[in-house]
């Protein structure tokens, strides 16, 4: 474990001492790593500082609200690029060509806006468990990472590149972020896309977001897991009154562990299991089903996609 | 409840009564309802009762070897029809439609082999919830019934018309089937296609046989759920190694239930979870992701489509 304070001053001076008087943009994606990263930046350089926030329409619920209310200060300018992100998923069911997708179109977003910035600097919120499990191939798209970015920057700066996720949140703690930030779960860079098994409709969308909602209401305080989500699978049978119906399968996905390379399944008691299954199908009436995910990591990951 | 021996006797002389001297042939699934019926049946009119047992390459493993193995004294005409469903399976999606399929399939090799018989009469185990749920539209396939047969009948007999599944049960075990038989979960007509979310493919059927094997061999004896058994639900990544993988999401389904009208999940405790969760997945190397049903009936079926 690096010494949080030591870590943000020798940070501070290094990020002043590479920037110089140049401009830096960066991606804000409100998760702990990228948060860190604008505030040690804002830290070092202030208003040298470009923060850009993009919104996918993958997002969870309420979160474009709750980033713009906690980087305000930051001059964060949020891109809404929701239509542009479902167009261009559109008839694609294939998990890694999703990823391709979302990562190439995050990239073609974030470099038009970059360019207005004129900044020749990119900022980068790259943690170490990034850059292993990217050699590997298990995450393709992280941040803006394994993209060619069609801006020309001089100089890309990753002040996390050598910490662990619990690092970080220290490191939070220390810098005086809000404590939901400190404790952010980890959110994929795809956003709901990857907990959408299957191609990407607004239906689904907003089935596995409202899902989702219910369970880090339900869970987070309870357990504190590392992280907690739903999913949607597809389509089973329910059965309304004397009818068969269809409706979409939803999975309950909630991990302790350490780092992310490894996790196991929070023991969640059955009464609390079934509170969910019920909070889940009577909420949400296109739900005919709620399942809990047994896996551990390995041999499943924690997201689904 | 009826009484059991009284049932019994009374059904016997019904069925000599309504067959007369003519021949009878019936739908042996090795379920628990076909089961009873025909033994009811045997007793009742001995060789004039021709049970034909289709294996529709849907069945559960080890199942038609056991079946031939038990009903080897009634003359058991075993007619193997895998290819001729997994043609017709070619290309279908949707659950409905699937379940259509599989109904006029079965319907029509049964027929083409119940015209050989030359038999005017057709036996049927078909049982009280069979017809309430029919009414209502639960279960589009049960048995033969809810489908047009080509072969006229001039009557239908159904011994177990009023009988809830309990009841059923209890006459197996005083009419001396063996335990298998009187224990034997319910399995649905249509077989393992409805533990398959989507298209039927060699593939999904090996994957969803291995693991109901597994769910059953560990859940079986242990709880004495109603119903037991593995759903494949589409495809979620996994890692090997430091690679990420996509493989086959895998539902555990294990439920109490007093008549199969309303079910509950059984409360496996999380230590038996992760052991089937290690089984499915080691020796099903596909495998990357096994989830647990936690959803009642209702607002979910039993069964997945």
């Amino acid at each position: 474990m690096v010494n949080a304070e030591r870590f943000i001053d020798k940070t501070i001076v290094e990020i002043q001492h590479e920037v110089g008087t140049h401009q830096v943009v960066m991606a804000l994606s409100g998760g702990v790593d990228s948060s860190v990263c604008a505030a040690l930046g804002a830290k070092a350089i202030g208003d040298h500082l470009n923060p850009i926030y993009v919104d996918t329409g993958l997002m969870r619920k309420g979160e474009t609200d709750r980033i713009s209310a906690m980087f305000g200060n930051l001059r964060l300018h949020i891109v809404h690029a929701e239509d542009e992100f479902l167009r261009a998923l559109t008839g694609i069911s294939d998990p890694e060509q999703k990823r391709k997708v979302i990562g190439e179109r995050f990239i073609r977003v974030f470099e038009r806006e970059a360019k207005k910035t004129k900044a020749p600097y990119l900022l980068q919120g790259t943690i170490y468990p990034d850059r292993i499990e990217s050699e590997g191939g298990i995450k393709s798209h992280h941040n803006v990472g394994g993209m060619p970015l069609h801006v020309e920057f001089e100089k890309v700066i990753e002040p996390l590149r050598d910490l662990y996720k619990d690092e970080v949140r220290e490191i939070a703690r220390v810098l005086g972020l809000p404590p939901e930030i400190q404790h952010r779960m980890p959110f994929p860079g795809p956003g709901l896309a990857v907990r959408i098994i299957g191609e990407v409709t607004p239906e689904k969308i907003k089935v596995v977001r409202e899902a989702n909602a219910i369970v880090e209401e339900e869970l987070v305080d309870r357990y504190v897991p590392w992280q907690c989500f739903a999913a949607v699978l597809g389509l089973g049978t329910g059965v309304k009154g004397d009818n068969r119906v269809h409706g979409w399968i939803i999975a309950v996905r909630a991990v302790n562990s350490r780092d992310g390379m490894t996790a196991d399944p929070v023991e969640i008691p059955y009464n609390i299991l079934r509170h969910l299954a019920s909070r889940i199908t009577a909420e949400i009436p296109s739900v005919a089903r709620v399942v809990y995910d047994i896996t551990s990591k390995p041999p499943a990951t924690i997201e689904y996609e």
